[in-house]
């Protein structure tokens, strides 16, 4: 359940007012999402996702919203904010910072086979090209900085093992920095479920509350380490085929650099190394009233350790 | 034909690599419109169509895309323009400033009914709204001081009746000024054949290159000249049902001030003024070249004759 500040129809449709889409036909709570509460709203004009922010900083979200806003107005299928009629597109309903935007059409995919996978990677190089103009600037909040803040909350809770485990990657990425590659606002999050597609083909992208400023490379990470499992549950080598699906598309929009290249199994190990931190403190530290269910820190310590041991024998696209 | 640039499949394929929309699909020439050249061009992330820019002066064009991108942005159903990788909405194409903008679902309806002028009456007020926060600024093009040049220009092409008949309107408009109604930038060209429906729902407003700062009521005049005749072929007049919907629905977006309501006999004159004007000059004065299809003056010269003669007796939801 993810409504934290309850809105009702006299509430919405007064809010609406504020905003030249029409009035509000229909109303109902989603569930999914664990950092706002959403609606989906239907008015005469058009289907939207209506969003309180309950959590993350008032500071930060210009950065998000200007980033849709930017990357609808580039084409790319993903939320797109909705102005108010003061121009505004993040404004106040029931005392929370709130936003309206275009409710995309699809559901998201378990499986994805390699097709699906290549359609990610050419949409993740399109959207990586047209955020190059993006000018918001937030430094990714689950950066290198945030790691060793996160180690530090979570180490009293390691065992021995997985202790060493962490030392050892956190040493390997201070000496593996990236000032090189490539970089600009990236999505950061898009697993499997931030993914719609509607007959089959990719839909649109969604879920931009974990976007920041980092390599567009760790972006590719964070999707093939998700997307190209062998098998999720039982699984976590790369599946070569989708990995390289994925690769080859996202390179035939942007080709990848040298330096690309030889950042991407340390890259690999950056994606797995943030999730499983950041699962680690979800699990150890949850927030007070937080009713969210706990990803299994698990899969993402199993993933870095894969990695880890592959090496530089992960799929690339020579 | 409005092909006056002719585009190949390679000369768009190239263009499109300055874009982040994917490669494209298909490339398929419009026939209708007279002032710009269209293709409608598929990739596979949307459907969109392409226009080149002929006779439109370049200095106005980032006043209209500006103000689509800015209806766009607030909701309302129009062609959205797709910025380029230079996070630009006009670029150049075979020697031709040109854009990209997203192709609207649905087709033109001939004989709209009350409640399909009611919600074209909605969707223009919501427009008018949105429009008041836009930051761009053009005179409309086809306002009072280009009447008094065209009318220079026909003048010598009238019999004595349609003559008198247009000196004694531009007398009656120099008499009727409307300084203190409210303005922004407005369609000022919403004939049905630039509203779009699908499943008999009012799907979307194209077309924005007649736009331009004006008063509001301006642009409710000429779609209610359009949209609410008895018979547009053969009888003019007002059909009071459908002015009703229409503008009753656009008050309830947005209510009449008191100085509209007394404005309005007049406006729908100066409505009707301008397009017999215009039509007037495509006959009359056609440019070099054009192959447009001539649209017969004498329905507007009758619409003016019939509104100067109903004065305050026209169609308003008191």
């Amino acid at each position: 359940m993810s409504v934290f500040t309850p809105v009702s129809e006299s509430q919405l449709a007064a809010w609406l007012k504020g905003y030249s889409v029409g009035a509000p036909a229909a109303l109902e709570p989603i569930a999914a999402g664990i950092e706002n509460t959403n609606y989906f709203v239907t008015t005469g004009q058009g289907r939207y996702v209506l969003t309180l922010f309950e959590r993350l900083p008032a500071a930060e979200l210009p950065f998000y919203l200007g980033l849709m806003a930017h990357l609808a107005r580039h084409g790319i299928p993903c939320p797109a904010p909705i102005a108010d009629l003061q121009d505004r597109l993040l404004s106040s309903l029931n005392g929370k910072p709130a936003a309206l935007v275009t409710r995309l059409e699809g559901g998201s995919i378990e499986r994805p086979d390699a097709a699906q996978c290549a359609e990610l990677g050419a949409l993740l190089a399109r959207m990586h090209l047209a955020a190059r103009s993006y000018g918001g600037y937030l430094e990714n909040p689950r950066g290198p900085r945030w790691w060793r803040l996160a180690a530090a909350d979570v180490r009293p809770f390691l065992d021995g093992e997985r202790r060493a485990l962490l030392e050892a990657e956190l040493a390997f990425q201070a000496a593996h920095r990236h000032a090189e590659l490539p970089r600009a606002a990236v999505h950061a999050d898009l697993f499997r479920d931030n993914a719609l597609f509607s007959g089959g083909r990719l839909s649109g992208v969604i879920d931009f509350y974990f976007a920041g400023v980092d390599c567009l490379l760790y972006d590719v990470a964070v999707c093939v380490n998700d997307w190209c499992l062998v098998d999720p549950e039982r699984d976590r080598r790369l599946d070569e085929r989708r990995a390289l699906a994925l690769l080859a598309a996202y390179a035939a929009v942007r080709p990848f650099e040298s330096a690309e290249r030889a950042a991407w199994p340390a890259m690999l190990r950056a994606a797995a190394l943030r999730f499983w931190l950041s699962r680690l403190h979800d699990k150890h530290l949850p927030r007070p009233g937080e009713l969210v269910k706990v990803h299994d820190p698990e899969h993402f310590r199993e993933i870095l350790a894969l990695r880890a041991a592959a090496g530089a024998g992960c799929p690339w696209p020579d």
